[in-house]
């Protein structure tokens, strides 16, 4: 069996998520990266490519130079992994695309639903795979829950709470930090939204991924935090199928908090809850019963969370592993369709799960435009 | 110095919170209960006399004439206090006041705003205390709260984050138990609505007492349950003055929670949070430096703390002692006007609590009844 | 139905046990404070006395007058609650007993074995009860505990960890406020041991009462904190019947801790574990399936624990509810024994669990004395 | 600069400690896997060395070839990994260093003190480094507790309690199991302790390296498990220099509990608690002023701390960071070492480390052996 090869672009020595998206590709052996355009700056690209053993010939200056060659190679890469800035994801994945190659795109995978569609369509006309990084669901317990609910655990779903409380922008604030972030911050790169698309979405995928149902309507309010353009708080009613509500608050500005993802699911049998904090557990409540803690790879749970954890229970895995299970998923089903084997049931979110997030964010922002109305989800 | 003297009307022998009001009231000697008319059944109407030692000749078959009684009594009680369903508050309250005798009145106070008004005003023009028992608020830790809000520990507010989630109607539904509660669930009964007015209003108090900001206007969503009448679930977000966002989410219907109240406060220099299901904790996160975890009647606890603390730091209080907290500020505020003193800060719950409750409740339900539109409160 | 009288000796006005007695006393309505000795201090006396509604003819300037004025009255006091220091212990119980007066005395009961065994032999001869107030194994949660292990939930039990840390010592030491409990620490007056007899006790009765098992040996080692005369810290290897091992650490100087009482039962098919800072909420962990926590008064519960339960689940009950749930024991033998009832099953620590204290304190005293050897307790 | 390149001596495919040295060690891009003695299963040998990119040429069929071509080869390994059986790390260990090789090696190092010391002057003589794989004190926030210990900010340590309990051996007895650790259970292949040297000695080192003081005596007491010939839960009275002491409890038949390693080290002016279960957080005690949270790299932990942390605080890393911060050590001195550079301070545990735990185990065994006395620990 030969290893999945893969570039990247962006990410050069130093870059929170690019480094994040490296040790989860290679996490568990089934890719090695081969290629890279890591940064503009020539010496961080070259130090980057030594760090990681990219060959001297694979390291290069542009990104479309590097797709052409790499498509030029007999053993040129399989799939990018692109890390750099929101509003040049389009380009750069357009470009690998129309090289043949497959992609995993950091999230939000574009500035604007229209640009998503489009990857979207190149991609399925391409035969190509594309994956978006949406973290959260990737959890080995995250998965527990999800079986759990599809079999029943808690019944009919009749409400769901999620949040994602940080106080990285208010922090960084208060120190002088936050130049660092300034792309993020910047409406016109960062597709109009701040914390909804920068974190946001993350809930509503976890969300989607972890019960199933579909977000048809939301009522958004954003909240700005001393003048920023740009919202750094929102709180949202969600409308899914069947009338089922929910209720969505993230936050960049709660001090206090690092990186405080917590849901809860209630049905008509009982409820679920996972918190970030706690990676490795979630709290089951039946409506009978006194409440149960499970904890991931342990004998009682389903196979769809202990194929996803390396170490017995009681070690914590984390942030790399939960990035480490999306690259799995996704190289899984590179390996499978290589062999032209029939689909199986992968995992990993996809572009699909991106369009999602654009239309939540696109929804959000109509809602808190028009003074804080329910608002349809564009198709 | 003599004790206070009070009566009951409601709170036959076996009624939750008539019990948990007498214990309330007697636990710091402060107080003796003297009179009563516990119940229509005469024979469950003794034996509650009996167990609280109130003498034969002060046990009442009626409102009226116990109110007309004590009153003419050299030894009558000081106050009542009234245990009864909400909808007959109004009535025995008023009764009461018209009589010259104080009043304790379990929440919510009148099922009309309207009524609550004129019981304000009967009190204001008699010159008579009316006390209202909202519970969290009286956590001791959460006056240590209040007093860190008000010293700047947090800096200016800039959201809040309050929920109570409970279980017992979906358990009860579940178990068939729930005829039990028959009234809480009869619109005409409760003032139209059942969670906003039950436990959406605890934690309007709660935000209100803790912070001392003013609440404008609400946006608020109503869930029904299986087809009942009433709400069962709001998720409401919050306009306080200066524009400050808040988020709410009560239910009666989320497995797993027994009595999860949980108040998040977010100002520019901190956070502070508590629990109910820690409640001698208070979670401090200051913006710089790590967070802190306070416990009740330590040395470096404020004084609005620890003068309502029994027992030594590390030894449990609990429902009853924060019910005890609201009957203490009660009595002695009324012990100082007995005496003519000058007013001093007391901290108890009153009828403008009450009034609050109301407005909350009728804005939420206005802003339901309209399509979940921006709401402001009533005058 | 008449309720039961009772006097007291010591807990003047201001004393933390003995108003922590007359509070648990009367919580359930079963008994009255009729009669006390509360302090030499003559206004003291009377301000008590008048707080609790004592007559004034029964407020007394001498135990043994006490004693002998209320053994001769026809509606004298049923049981006398003793909350002096341990070394006063012995002689007023032994008056009480002797003008036929049941005794609730606080731990420990008497500074040697010796006394205690006379006053069991005297109890005894008496046909008295004599009740001693362990505390934590009267939480709600702990006879769920020993109703589960009764059952099998654990299976047979092979070990047992104990742990009582408090930081009062090392605290008051610091501020200078230790004078304040001068005659804790004085060894003539306390029985030879400090934190042995005074917390080091406490687990020993919680783990007896709680798995139903006999001690038979410890080996001991006591610290001693800046040379201070008695230990402050003690580090006891126990050895239960069949050879069951337990550990058990108890301290005065572990600084961070408020009353960090913590209790796991492992058995064959499962552990328990209980901590005092959730005195509501029990982890049960079977062998196989998830963890459980359990909470006070759910439907799933024993009766043996929600008879102990005032409240809904999720309102806490505290450090005055588990001293209730030993008078109201206490209470419930009385009457049943006052109407010649045959005797029933009644779960408040007797003066046989306060024997075993003062054989375990000794024994752990030796031990330590030996250097630290195996040391049998004595018959 | 070039990274330093490692072999492996077993860790074939599928074991878990073998795989867990894999990750830790390639995990910060220090050292490349280069040469492997995998398995003494060919096939199993070529298959992990294909999954981790090892040339066929430097796939050996045993260690003493591989020993022997290594240390001929001018861009042969710098040091091998050795993660074979306890009873054969002696003879390999030894053969690498006398090819000129350093070492890692997992715990215990030998199952006997004097292999262990041979080993120490053999590498001593060589120049050659020497690490043994304790992971526990690796964890970035325990480096944060051991420099604030180190600043003063518990003051004089007066106590330490440490606690390691475990149930895999409960659960695989009972599921049947246990046939997969046979090697573990025997006690000649284990060098006469189980649960001792297996994690006793875990919680031996984590104590030396967080409070840097030295252990004198030990009195233990082993506990074995429905007729075990080796203990599987031991209780352990701890002397450390200045009488200053300490309680250690391990248990693999702890019911309930994955790998619940847990600290407190008490001080005159504060203490510190760190639990395997909350990896990330530290919990500080000053003996004034509330409980303190920290968490890793926060901007005000010690650089000690944040040195080993890769993500922004809150994204949850966990067990294989720990290994890799040990494998982060030994690279950065290997590395300073191979340019000839002053000693610098590096903190991952070394053979000193490991001779401490057999002093350790063989004085727990000796003690245990003498009927649970105090016994020294061997020079």
């Amino acid at each position: 069996m030969k290893k999945i090869s893969f570039g990247m672009v962006g990410g050069g020595n130093g870059a929170f998520i690019g480094d994040v998206h490296r040790r989860g590709a290679v996490m568990d052996n089934l890719a090695v990266l081969s290629a890279g355009c890591f940064s503009r700056d020539l010496q961080k690209n070259k130090e980057t490519a030594f760090l990681w053993g990219v060959p001297e010939d694979r390291i290069y200056s542009g990104y479309e130079e590097m797709a052409a060659a790499e498509a030029s190679k007999s053993d040129g890469i399989d799939f990018v992994s692109i890390v750099t800035p929101t509003d040049t994801h389009y380009a750069i994945a357009k470009c690998f695309l129309e090289h043949g190659i497959h992609v995993v795109c950091d999230k939000p995978v574009t500035t604007t639903l229209e640009e998503c569609r489009k990857l979207q369509r190149l991609a399925g006309e391409k035969g190509l795979l594309f994956c978006v990084t949406y973290t959260y669901a990737s959890y080995a317990v995250i998965q527990q829950a999800r079986e759990m609910i599809r079999q029943g655990a808690i019944g009919n779903i009749i409400n769901i709470i999620a949040e994602y409380p940080q106080d990285w922008l208010i922090v960084s604030r208060a120190s002088g930090a936050s130049a660092k972030y300034a792309w993020r911050l910047d409406p016109a790169r960062s597709g109009g939204t701040a914390c909804c698309s920068d974190i946001g979405t993350h809930l509503e995928a976890l969300i989607s991924k972890m019960t199933g149902i579909r977000l048809e309507a939301v009522l958004a309010r954003f909240i700005h935090f001393q003048g920023s353009p740009l919202e750094h708080d929102i709180q949202v009613l969600l409308r899914y199928e069947n009338n089922i509500p929910g209720l969505l608050w993230a936050s960049q500005i709660a001090a206090g908090n690092d990186c405080g993802v917590r849901i809860r699911v209630f049905g008509e049998q009982g409820s679920l809850e996972w918190t970030h904090t706690r990676p490795m557990e979630l709290r089951y409540a039946p409506l009978e019963g006194p409440v149960q803690i499970l904890t991931a790879n342990k004998p009682y749970c389903y196979s769809a969370c202990t194929s996803l954890c390396r170490l017995p229970a009681g070690h914590p895995e984390g942030f790399y592993e939960a990035f480490g299970n999306i690259y799995q998923g996704f190289c899984r089903h590179l390996a499978a369709l290589k062999k032209g084997k029939a689909a199986e049931h992968f995992t990993y979110p996809t572009i699909e799960d991106a369009a999602a997030g654009l239309r939540f964010t696109a929804a959000c922002l109509r809602s808190e435009q028009n003074g804080n109305v329910w608002t349809a989800l564009d198709e």
